[in-house]
């Protein structure tokens, strides 16, 4: 199966072993060029680096941790999709941990991964973080970290994120267009990042259209809808509200589901009576009843970035002159479930 | 947080400290009683022991690999939540590889786990599979290892499986009794336990109903619905037959929603031109459109008892006599999707 080897590559593209070897590590010694000749001539040939060889010989581990709130959740899952393809091909294996939304096993998972000597981190906050010393100490000891998704505003490092705000303003504006008022926003604890942002431009969207922001419409889950009952309560909170909503806006892939599920339980007509628009990307947006219209991130390609930012920091330690965060846009697939104006 | 120790247990329940670590390690020293009395009051009082300091200890590892074609999918990703929450309570951490239905990659990340050092392994068969040394050298060298789901028939160690045939001659004779007769099976390589078991269930029952065998409505997707164009070549082939499926019944989480989105496309009505139903976990399921009937499988208790075996495996390597293959029923969630009969 492995036939192909580095020596073989440099033959065919006239150069040193040692350049295609340094190439295929993604090493900042060798110029753009060259590393993409390398790399799309090796993927043509299915050259794939042994990375139990590799890690024998320049004793790293080759390998990339990754700590995310839960794989049960098609954003987190396709995210890591993305990490994995990259990673595998520039040599390195992924080590997947779930927090579950647990700040005790957030540490946990980071004290086992460093005592396991991994290369690096890439971590997604879980909803219950708000202490992140045990981050802040390992960046201090030269541990290359990088967070995406729900990222910290304090710690200096690479990031991957993506535009939360204008993700949550145009669906939020998308709702008022078609007719809706009411708008109410599910969303996670409001300490993280994307709730913050999610929250601000939901407020913006509303502000802009001239409709009073009302605190009273906006429900916290503290596990970021991971606990059915949670999500229940508030939207019962909702639905039994003087004024009930007549849109909702939800901050995630639980939230939306479990905003769908009790919708339906309480036989409540979606759109006509209660039109829903979620952060979701769940595969089957287009098969559930109704079609769902979906704000949908650019995970596998957010993954895909944020290893490659790690991988830089692993492997050129020295050459971070700056930091950079890299910001990607949502895409809002309008479907049934938000269609049409209010009856 | 973590308060309480293990004197505190032993203070409380009058037992000896040894005797409460020995207890909440699962060992077989203890009796059954004991354990539960200990397990219940540590669960009671939020007892959590520190892997790190275990493993410091006793020059263990404490961890287990997981190895499962793709977290993806909700079968897989509800087994993992059982396999943590055991495994975390007794001390464990969990490492999470892919193998994306990748013979080659599933070898890696055995190779790489057996380099870190893990304790035992938990794997699920990928597709792709076929020739098994990687886990028979490790079994002879003392890897304890357990297998689920997709389990090697030659390989003697732990097994935790579910009763596909039963799930599958359940599923087949529902469909015929509602009216149908030509129905297709789309499912997995047929070298997987688990498509030759569900083959078999869905061949008996159309034999127990005087409905004859017919091989062309059988249709096999090597990456198990991993890839789209497969699941949408082989649904082409069944909606351009001469006599086209009434009925389908889907082997897998993906081939099910591939299968219901092509049925979507093609304007085909479910249940009143083609029913469907499939083995799927999907959170969502009646959420869909239409509510999908649905082959459950009690994927958390699966990944609790198969942790459970091989922490006894990893803690008591001499005491077992004899391995066993402990099976579990499926549930049939009958909704719209295959209800009524033929229209």
């Amino acid at each position: 199966m492995e036939t192909i080897t580095i020596k073989d590559i440099a033959r065919a593209l006239n150069l040193s072993t040692s350049t295609v070897s340094r190439a295929l590590r993604n090493s900042y010694e060798i110029n753009a060029e060259t590393k993409k000749l390398v790399m799309e001539y090796a993927e043509k040939m299915h050259y794939r680096p042994n990375p139990i060889a590799l890690s024998l010989r320049d004793s790293k581990s080759k390998s990339i941790g990754v700590i995310i709130p839960e794989i049960a959740n098609n954003f987190f899952s396709q995210l890591i999709n993305g990490i994995e393809s990259i990673a595998y091909s520039l040599g390195y294996h992924t080590v997947i941990f779930q927090s579950h939304e647990s700040y005790e096993r957030e540490v946990a998972n980071t004290n086992y991964l460093v005592s396991r000597k991994v290369d690096g981190l890439l971590v997604s906050l879980s909803s219950l973080t708000t202490d992140l010393v045990h981050f802040e100490e390992l960046i201090e000891k030269g541990m290359p970290i990088v967070f995406f998704d729900r990222v910290p505003n304090d710690i200096e490092t690479h990031k991957v994120v993506v535009d939360n705000f204008l993700g949550s303003y145009e669906a939020t504006e998308h709702l008022i267009q078609s007719g809706r008022r009411r708008i109410a926003h599910l969303t996670s604890p409001i300490y993280l990042s994307i709730a913050t942002e999610r929250l601000a431009g939901y407020k913006k969207a509303l502000e802009d259209n001239g409709i009073a922001f009302d605190e009273s419409y906006v429900k916290y889950c503290h596990h970021g809808g991971k606990l059915t009952t949670e999500n229940e309560a508030a939207m019962q909170e909702l639905l039994s509200m003087p004024e009930p909503p007549d849109a909702i806006l939800a901050a995630s892939d639980r939230l939306t589901s479990g905003c769908l599920s009790v919708l339906h339980k309480n036989h409540i007509r979606i759109p006509e009576e209660i039109a829903l628009v979620g952060f979701t990307n769940i595969g089957v947006a287009d098969l559930l009843n109704p079609p769902l219209t979906a704000v949908v991130q650019p995970a596998m390609e957010m993954g895909q970035q944020a290893v490659e930012l790690l991988i830089r920091l692993i492997e050129n330690p020295k050459k971070i002159s700056k930091f950079e965060t890299r910001s990607f846009k949502t895409s809002l697939m309008v479907r049934e479930s938000s269609a049409g104006s209010r009856s």
